[in-house]
């Protein structure tokens, strides 16, 4: 054991895009005693889609109750097990979720979807963070905040996202206006499931977090909070008036979202009533804290989309950065400006290439990556953008769509599918130079999420794109573990988040270095993404594309020649 | 019988890329007697390979020789099954083959591929029509005529193709000189098989024809047959050298090639020796006569590329198309200048994504279509180049590659494939456009091949594609049926190429008219098709392509709603 605290647990809950995680760490070093995923029953993979609209991706808040009680339990089964451990030695719990998947409530905070009337209805179920429905409302909301308010979406990028929380919400005023009608409040995932486990029955009670409101509701103190009113109403005006009935103020991990209620206490299989609730964050900005950021590290959280994090302390002052979002204070860390850069697919176009193209299976990742792994960097004379999802950065655009160059009549799956890596790699690495641009410093890269565990062949990809060293965090659970580590804070079980995390978290033996050759290679590549990227992306008005073909070829006979 | 000629038979073969078949009509009204395919053993496929150069593609002369015997002897046998027919019937022979397939011949006019020496040697086969391997000698002829002989690249949209006879024969000189220097002279295959058939022991003997001459060799009457001694030394002496064992003249198909050999005639079964041989056209020229060419009308022969042929009568002045290659005399049909254009691929891309990517079979091309026959156009929000092998107009440039943009993470494997197909439309109309142009009639449109007869779905999206009806042939032997066609007339059956082709020729009921709708949608995706294809290919080099993915957006979302 490193600290003297006292034998204490701490319970730490991640809602991800398909299943919900429990997973109980000591708390003196982060040693996992339990971990249970529950997946949630509703929709395709637990979301509820429209095969005539492919910006729709809803949830089913049902799904979120029976799958907190069931991977609780199932978690708590399996740290029974072990003598250390009994259910009174649990200190804490934290939560983090998607974002931003908000979700309207009545006056009892009860989801409208969980209302007979609505249960079949898609707006009134949980907007899921990769819903782009509200994308004609995002950009409305970009051109009138541009002319009028253009300090707000100064901190994400200057574009606001379909995926935030004003988007839409005012989608579902628009095109579902009963449901909006309907919701006393709207809250996302993050404030829902702690004021749930606070027993919380009244929306205005809700502890809301700086997190998501930060990045995705436009709220700053600074200017008092979430949009004016004046601004909300240039949108429509029930907008003005729906922000009387959201909140006032959202608050870091300084501040507990509330105390374990007697009903969930003992629907979680018997936890003390009364713990603390840790503050709910981003499941990527608690996977950064479980990662270990801290100042000049970003953490990579990588999955189905990927999120870079990195912390910046308040003392220090952080540039609004183009085409980043978004920067927001306390976000990640209290005391610390919370960066949050990333890709809207990672693991998505990988698994749309295997299962949905390729119509493989979980293995066939792996075969893909055995069939291409010793093929030298440019050998395929493929290059992809990797925007089948929309670019969330540096573009922060969701109207972009895929792109493959450079294929013949010999191209194979494997190398696509390579080419689809690459693609993510380069897209991680516009964003790192960007920051550097505006002074936030990336000297250290710790990756976290499953496939950062288990594709060496991407991490390599990633090191040598890149340029820097890339680190794995040891915890398969960092989402988890941050929200844990944040619990165990609150708890006093440490003095504060870099003690806890000093204590609590560490990277892989593994560490994967740039190869020399390969990121000569790749610094050709990355300059031809960059030309489309920016060509394609919209930052270019005046692309001269004649010779990329071309240069894909020289490139490609090059790697050849030098086997 | 539409004729009172006598009851006489033709004997047309046709070499394609992966089999040689033999057909057997009867004169009179075209009916086929007798058909047999043979595969070429070698490769894969027929075709020698090199998994470290996609650019190269032989064949083994042996195949050749093999498969004459294998496949005349076939078609006997079932023609022999029908009481009008006997072998002393048939009064002549055609021959028709892929192009430009040049292959070293010694001095006894025998591959040296053949030769046990070179047995083994790539070099020393045949150099098929799609090996690309010498496009840096074809880029660098190009220069050279830009520079010193303009006139002979106009004719061929001012680019020498790596495809064509000097680029390969100069790269065997650059590459495999052994082989260079042991060949006495080169021949193409569509030249060498009459050759063969005629018993010609000497190179020097063999009857060219304009067809491959002309359009590959930068050969025509007016600056003295092929490229001048001075010109070719420019690109290296030896092959000023070799122009002296090549040939003077090249003749259209009013010149016989010869008349069929006592040897041969015994080989192929016991054919009448002395029955005149046509000259040897390429497959697609051929198949142009076999599916009715005419003035206005134009023929695409559709097959692993395609081709697309219509002729102007010599009284007409034909100017220089850009981008079109190329137009020759008499190289279709005698006493018309011969204009062919076409694609590098079409089968071969859809077999790329169907086999290559999707490893699929045969029957998998059809599922496909099934899936997306009933999507509007527009639909899968998709757009394509169909450069997997180069372009061949009307850019004229092997070193272009394929592109696919728009792609979500819902995109399927069957929308690409539509996307695929649709892409080989819009080229076609990219060359229907360039040729009218320039005063060039297409006012009629017959396909030809495999890919037109089974595909209605490519049928109707090349119809709303093209704005124009489309036709098909009759026959399914389009290019086997022309070349015994140019044997009938050879023969005397007919009087001339149109009475033999009224009377031998026709199309199949069922028409393809563009649907009105279709046809809006499909002006849209062109006009983004040709704004991209602009781009990449190099006819503008301040290219906005800002809006192209959310124009793409745009169009699918507007199919959706209107369905």
């Amino acid at each position: 054991m490193k600290t003297k605290a006292p034998a204490s647990f701490s319970l730490g809950i991640d809602y991800g895009t398909n299943s919900v995680r429990a997973l109980i760490v000591r708390c003196s070093d982060g040693a996992e005693f339990g971990s249970c995923v529950f997946n949630y029953p509703s929709g395709k993979q637990g979301i509820i889609l429209d095969r005539r609209n492919h910006n729709l991706a809803r949830q089913n808040p049902a799904d979120y109750l029976l799958g907190l009680e069931k991977s609780v339990r199932g978690a708590l089964a399996i740290a029974k097990k072990q003598s250390d451990f009994s259910l009174d030695l649990i200190v804490g719990i934290g939560v983090d979720t998607t974002a931003s998947s908000p979700m309207p409530v009545d006056k009892a905070n009860t989801p409208l979807a969980l209302n007979k009337r609505f249960a079949g209805n898609p707006a009134a179920h949980c907007w899921l963070w990769k819903d782009h429905t509200g994308w004609r409302e995002a950009a409305r909301i970009t051109e009138l905040a541009a002319q009028h308010r253009p300090h707000y979406i100064a901190k994400c990028g200057n574009t606001y996202s379909s995926e935030w929380f004003w988007s839409k919400i005012w989608h579902c005023l628009n095109t579902a206006p009963k449901v909006f009608d309907a919701a006393h409040s709207w809250v996302e995932l993050a404030d829902w499931i702690p004021s749930v486990l606070a027993g919380v029955r009244d929306p205005a009670s809700i502890v809301r977090g700086v997190c998501c409101a930060g990045h995705k509701a436009l709220y700053a103190d600074e200017w008092g909070g979430l949009p004016d009113k004046e601004f909300l109403s240039m949108l429509d005006p029930k907008l003005a008036t729906l922000r009387d009935r959201l909140y006032e103020k959202a608050h870091d991990a300084a501040t507990p979202a509330g105390a374990l209620c007697p009903e969930w206490a003992r629907r979680l299989g018997g936890l003390r009533a009364g713990i603390p609730i840790a503050i709910g964050e981003i499941d990527v900005h608690y996977g950064a804290v479980g990662a270990g950021v801290r100042e000049g590290t970003l953490i990579k959280v990588i999955g189905t989309s990927s999120c870079d994090c990195t912390v910046v302390p308040l003392s220090k002052n952080v540039a609004d950065i183009p085409g980043i979002c978004g920067i927001a204070r306390g976000s990640i860390l209290p005391g610390c400006h919370g960066i949050e850069a990333g890709l809207s697919a990672v693991g998505d176009i990988f698994k749309w290439w295997v299962e949905v193209v390729c119509q493989g299976e979980g293995k066939t990742h792996r075969e893909f990556a055995a069939e291409v792994s010793a093929q030298k960097p440019g050998q395929s004379g493929l290059l992809a953008l990797d925007w089948n999802n929309g670019n969330r950065n540096i573009l922060t655009d969701q109207r972009l769509t895929g792109l493959l160059i450079g294929q013949t009549l010999h191209t194979t799956r494997a190398e696509i599918y390579r080419a689809l890596i690459e693609a993510t790699a380069f897209a991680s690495r516009a964003i790192i130079e960007r920051l550097r641009e505006y002074g936030v410093p990336a000297k250290r890269i710790i990756c976290a999420g499953g496939i950062a565990e288990k594709d060496p062949m991407l991490m390599q990809i990633y090191a040598d794109v890149t340029g820097c060293a890339m680190q794995v965090t040891a915890s398969s659970q960092a989402c988890a573990l941050g929200a844990a580590i944040s619990a165990a804070v609150l708890a006093g079980a440490h003095r504060d988040f870099p003690a806890a995390q000093k204590a609590m978290t560490s990277v892989k033996p593994r560490q994967y270095k740039p190869i020399a050759a390969n990121r000569k290679t790749y610094d050709k590549l990355y300059a031809l993404y960059r030309h489309l990227h920016d060509a394609f992306g919209g930052l270019n008005k005046n692309a001269d594309l004649t010779r990329v073909m071309k240069d894909l070829l020289a490139i490609k006979e090059e790697a050849a020649r030098g086997k």
